[in-house]
């Protein structure tokens, strides 16, 4: 591997080309990006070369597409190369199906960030310890994560996509729907109601292509919240919540040792 | 004000009594509990003696019951005192109508806490900053709440618990509900179901006395929370979630705020 094209200098465009560096690799790396970004991406040294999107891909071994997704979805309808392309989107499906004209396209999620974005807080150390999600095994893409100290999970796009809806993307919502819930009753709220809003305060417009492109199961993840709420209200006035508790712990702390 | 009686010294009777001290209380502290924590609470200094109950009460100008919900109720039953009493449980309406026979009661609920529980953590400034709520005005609780740095807030008893089932009762039991349905799916969680699965850590213990004396209200909540999911749902694959994202950031953000 000799040359990278990164496209979408930002946050995690960044912190890639940042991470391959410290893992050694040798090569050069070419950033696509706004002339604005390209132009930090620079002079911080996180890329060597700025170029348009065709004659970065022309020249490059990896394709890194850490782009929105919606961007992700117009960069891959216009992708032109037999070199290997991964992307960064979390959703999967989607962007998926969309590269099916691409040769060699492996669907990539690296289970990372912060809360500040843009390329003067990436971060050569943002994936260790952290999931990277490959929608299949590629060698060459196993090998980077390893060096970068991140945890490989292989899921499929679907299943990929399930996972995160209950994971990821349902917890953001009942964190939305709480605050929603608690405008005007401050005057009491406490420890817990902080802790469950503090997602609510994330903006919009990273959610916009989640929910555009993983509706179907974050529908069926809510369908599933939902039922768990009416069995808890059945269960209020009995000691089955006492089971429900104990087992929300044990899952908890399930939760806590993984990561 | 000459003599206290707080019966039950773990950490919120304890720091009652820190907290009474550290505002220039000059007058004597008797402790009601179990023999191993009044031996605890004597040692640490945090009481000045120990009684049983009926005679702590006759020797006390205040009587502070911060006992779990059940054993408040029991002693409701028992209590004979002309003294002013108060208590601390997190829930109001059943506690202060059990209290109807007293002639001088004033429900109180300090919302403050700590992981830890104990008279060995008792800490004088427990309440600094946080919400006491009392349930109707009484000068000489007032006073005291104001120089623990108490934030006082006055509700009536349904009121409070209504407040109470939306501010704290149900971010734990979404907390719970979570953490059960993610049980399995630990490898693609990150800090979003951390954040979110934080209080499913919490001990049922404390939970039983509030559903058995608050479910109405949670129920109510879980309807109100549950029709908000169902909104969402709709609302997935239309640009509606924007505005519903702004107005949960602003609450979020006002929460705090108050805090």
């Amino acid at each position: 591997m000799n040359t990278v094209a990164i496209a979408g200098v930002g946050l995690i465009g960044g912190s890639f080309a940042l991470a391959l560096r410290k893992a050694g690799f040798q090569g050069t790396i070419i950033g696509v990006s706004s002339p604005a970004t390209v132009q930090k991406a620079l002079s911080l040294g996180v890329i060597d070369e700025a170029m348009p999107l065709a004659e970065a891909v022309s020249a490059a071994d990896l394709v890194y597409l850490a782009q929105p997704i919606s961007q992700i979805l117009e960069t891959l309808d216009v992708l032109d190369t037999d070199a290997l392309v991964t992307d960064a989107g979390s959703t999967k499906a989607v962007i998926c199906d969309r590269a099916r004209r691409l040769k060699r396209f492996v669907g990539g999620h690296p289970m990372a960030g912060k809360e500040s974005r843009g390329v003067e807080h990436a971060d050569a150390d943002l994936f260790r310890g952290r999931p990277y999600v490959l929608t299949m095994h590629e060698p060459q893409l196993e090998t980077w994560i390893a060096r970068f100290g991140a945890r490989l999970v292989i899921l499929d796009p679907a299943h990929h996509d399930q996972q995160v809806a209950f994971a990821s993307h349902l917890p953001q919502l009942l964190s939305t729907a709480l605050a929603g819930i608690l405008a005007g009753k401050e005057q009491v709220a406490g420890p817990a109601a902080a802790d469950l809003t503090r997602l609510a305060l994330s903006p919009y417009d990273i959610w916009r292509d989640i929910f555009a492109t993983n509706a179907e199961p974050i529908d069926a993840a809510l369908r599933d919240f939902i039922a768990r709420l009416e069995q808890v209200r059945k269960q209020l006035r009995s000691s089955e919540l006492e089971l429900v508790f104990s087992q929300a712990a044990d899952a908890a702390r399930a939760l806590r040792r993984f990561r």
